[in-house]
């Protein structure tokens, strides 16, 4: 085993994993708060619409073995030799001798590019800017001296409810709302298709849903959407049974386990290439997914549509930058500290490989509050936004409110949290996260905009300050320290009704300073 | 592939299936409620103790691919061809030309018989009577006529938190509170271990848990408990690295995925047998694990505890019996429709391979009272208590809880159904159950018997009767018809506000009739 997987690439502002066996699996984040999508080395992953949790259209089962399965998988199968393997390394993960593989992980979007038997390929992941799809571009090179017949098939296994507790556990439920269908070569994956449809609506987990997947560039030649039928009876993502024939069985589910695979057959000579495109996403097949297909019928589109998402994600990073004699460090500031810091700020610990977006679906008060700090400097003006929006969750009682949930969130309607409910640290973190943007923006006038509370009632945000403070000198205990209540900072300390923090009263301290300031 | 998997054996009331590669897994349940299990026929499933939502100790990812993993597996590996495989099918998976498998499925316990390579191997799962753990019963012979050197192999994923919901699906808290431990070649399967136990507080997720795994008959020569490294990355249950290369690692999981492997190494002559038990189930590795390998330090005890658990389920199989022409139709009536009207009876759809027990914790008040019909004949003291238990759980309005939790009901405490939660036909049910059970037993007074209504008051049985019908009375629509409320029988209409269930009103006339005979 090696220890060594990688290096950073300043230039491209990619990081570049050499070998494709990493200890654990290494995720990426496409897409933006509207389409969201995870991928790791080997592609594995998950794709949502909005919400990690509730619009959760591809599966995932978390924990499995291996750790980062199932994805967005593209396999090749050759007609001549019978032989079959996966564009990433994994999931049909062939011998490291034989197949090489590099993923690049970079500013939202990731390119895998490997080398088997031969063939040479090249699948760069990414969601377009300002759209409610991905795109995986494909390019396959004969680097071998013969004339080589092949499949292509692609995989996404699609979840039955987009609300991912019921799609994982409710299985006696969604195993019957399938119902999948193929348009024109367009897959459509539909759930619950006879129920109305509320696109907005997170809430209602049981109404019409619909995603697509097409192919651009490419001849359809067979497709499944049964996830048994493809893969096989006792298979895995390993060998597809699909795969290993080099032919689809043109399968339609109804109930049971969605899954979506579109096979085209291409024949390339020494040294030549083909590309096509996957476009997966949001909408039907006759509608959504033909406008899609339509848009990218030069599929060249996608070249430069990735050109301006690099583009504008390089302008956001660049905003603050060093130059120092170490280049890892360099490459930490420069790129992936603030790279990171917005994905956080965008998902807020609510869609991973770790949080499954179920009991995280919105904002932790104080975690989001403490993401400000990191992004403050790349995009004041969607932190203002949001820090207004944690300001209206804060209670009139001076406490906050422990989650808000950004899309249903009620200012001024909202019930007030149970005592026992509150965190001590919650609202004591805009004492961090309001000068800061003042500081960053000199916007100095913040202090003096009225938002509304939670509950009723309205403040300047300095007044919103200053009931914060309140609310802790009102929950002081015996030695005159504010209380712990549910949690300080430290969510596993348990302090019982009247314990007391030191933690908080050293951040009280200097809040109070800053206030009499 | 085959379309006859296996047949029926009446003489030893077993269901076997002679080809593994069964379209679905085939599942069995093994144990009580107190301990249960579930085991397919190619060895996967999960155990639980008294809930298989809140008390999972056992692992199981819900819709995985294949579709029953993981499970309980004994793999083993030949040092002298280093070769290796599972004693059931999968997950191993031999080519099954190589490969011969036979299930037997019988009363609460499930064989699994195989040969590969010469090697004969068979394993009896089942839980003693009375007992809070689970055996496995090991008989491996040499058939061939060389001395083979052989390692066994146990394995069980466990759980991190017997909570399945935070198991599945709460990764960043889960995966720190795990701490594996050995004592004298007994695996300690520890959760949450420095803060309180509360064995039989289910609603307290967070508390010290244990459970253990021990091996009798066999000398333990290594262990893994920490799931990434029995299984080595980027492999899976077809082929741990442990197993392929012949040797555990003595792998302690702290945090992270737990996992229990114990690794013994036996020879044998041609013509040889060798038996061991795997024994795991609930309590520390020092104490019940300890007590439990005494207990069972002669390991021809367990054939006795099998003999005692079959005669005890025959016993209850034999109640009402058939003889027809049709043997299948003598196998359903005297043998499988009765035991699985047993099981249901047992777990009403809170475990399987489809109900993950997690929103169907507890006892469905339709289902439940439907239940009882199939098994009235042959357990009635059993079906007494229980449906005194969900008579309880009609509230004072004359309509019923929804879902009554047996763990931790409260019979005149509950709180009052809200009105739209209501289904119309809950409480009817009991014009089936209470007049089946009278004329089972004989025992007319129970009309008599006063039990208390969930909310408040109490009335006799009789009267609990009389309130249900009163109930359907008051909430009649437009056509005097009674309202369907939340639901009638059927789950999936709605009925709106006012809307009539004309199924309702048949049931209900009928009712009426038998009330003023």
């Amino acid at each position: 085993m090696t220890m060594q997987y990688g290096t950073f690439d300043d230039k491209n502002k990619e990081y570049v994993i050499t070998s494709p066996d990493t200890p654990r699996p290494w995720s990426n984040y496409l897409g933006s708060t509207e389409y969201g999508a995870i991928i790791t080395n080997n592609a594995g992953g998950y794709s949502f619409y909005k919400s990690g949790g509730m619009g959760r259209f591809v599966r995932f089962r978390f924990n499995s073995v291996p750790l980062d399965q199932p994805g967005r998988y593209v396999y090749f199968h050759d007609h001549g030799t019978r032989d079959f393997w996966s564009a990433s390394w994994q999931p049909v993960g062939k011998p490291l001798r034989r197949y090489k593989s590099i993923c690049r992980h970079g500013t939202a979007y990731t390119t895998i590019e490997s080398e088997y038997d031969g063939i040479l390929s090249e699948v760069t992941y990414f969601v377009p800017l300002g759209k409610s799809f991905e795109i995986w571009k494909v390019r396959v090179t004969n680097k071998s001296k013969k004339v080589r017949n092949l499949s292509a098939f692609t995989y996404l296994e699609y979840a039955a409810n987009w609300n991912a507790l019921d799609d994982l556990l409710n299985i006696q439920y969604v195993q019957y709302i399938t119902q999948m269908n193929v348009v024109d070569g367009i897959i459509d994956h539909g759930t619950n298709v006879s129920i109305p449809e509320m696109p907005e609506n997170f809430k209602e987990k049981d109404q019409g849903r619909h995603t697509f997947q097409a192919l651009a560039g490419g001849r359809v030649v067979g497709y499944d959407t049964d996830r048994e039928t493809f893969l096989g009876p006792y298979r895995s993502y390993a060998n597809p049974v699909a795969v290993e024939q080099g032919k689809c069985s043109n399968s339609i589910a109804y109930g049971d386990n969605p899954c979506g695979s579109l096979q085209s057959k291409f024949t390339l000579k020494p040294g030549q290439t083909k590309e096509f495109l996957v476009i997966a996403g949001i909408g039907k097949a006759e509608k959504e997914g033909k406008n899609a297909l339509k848009e990218f019928s030069d599929i060249s589109k996608a070249d430069v549509e990735l050109e301006k998402l690099k583009s504008f994600w390089h302008k956001r990073l660049e905003g603050f930058s060093v130059k120092t004699p170490d280049t890892e460090l360099n490459a930490t500031v420069n790129t992936w500290g603030i790279y990171n810091c917005l994905m956080t700020y965008a998902w807020s610990r609510a869609a991973s490989l770790i949080y499954s977006g179920i009991d995280r679906d919105g904002l932790g008060y104080r975690d989001t509050v403490q993401d400000f700090l990191g992004v403050m400097h790349s995009i004041p003006d969607e932190v203002r936004k949001r820090l207004e929006l944690m300001i209206t969750g804060q209670a009139s009682t001076g406490g906050a409110l422990p989650v808000i949930m950004p899309i249903s969130h009620a200012p001024g309607k909202e019930p007030l949290p149970k005592e026992e409910d509150y965190r001590s640290d919650d609202a004591l973190w805009l004492f961090n996260a309001i000068p800061a943007y003042v500081n960053e923006t000199g916007d100095i006038s913040f202090y003096t905009k009225v938002l509304p509370y939670a509950d009723k009632g309205e403040d300047t945000v300095f007044g919103h300050m200053k009931r914060a403070i309140e609310f802790s000198f009102k929950r002081s205990g015996a030695h005159g320290l504010p209380c712990g209540l549910h949690a300080d900072w430290n969510d596993t300390l348990r302090f019982g009704p009247r314990g007391e923090s030191v933690l908080l009263r050293c951040s009280f301290d200097m809040h109070s300073k800053h206030m009499s300031t």
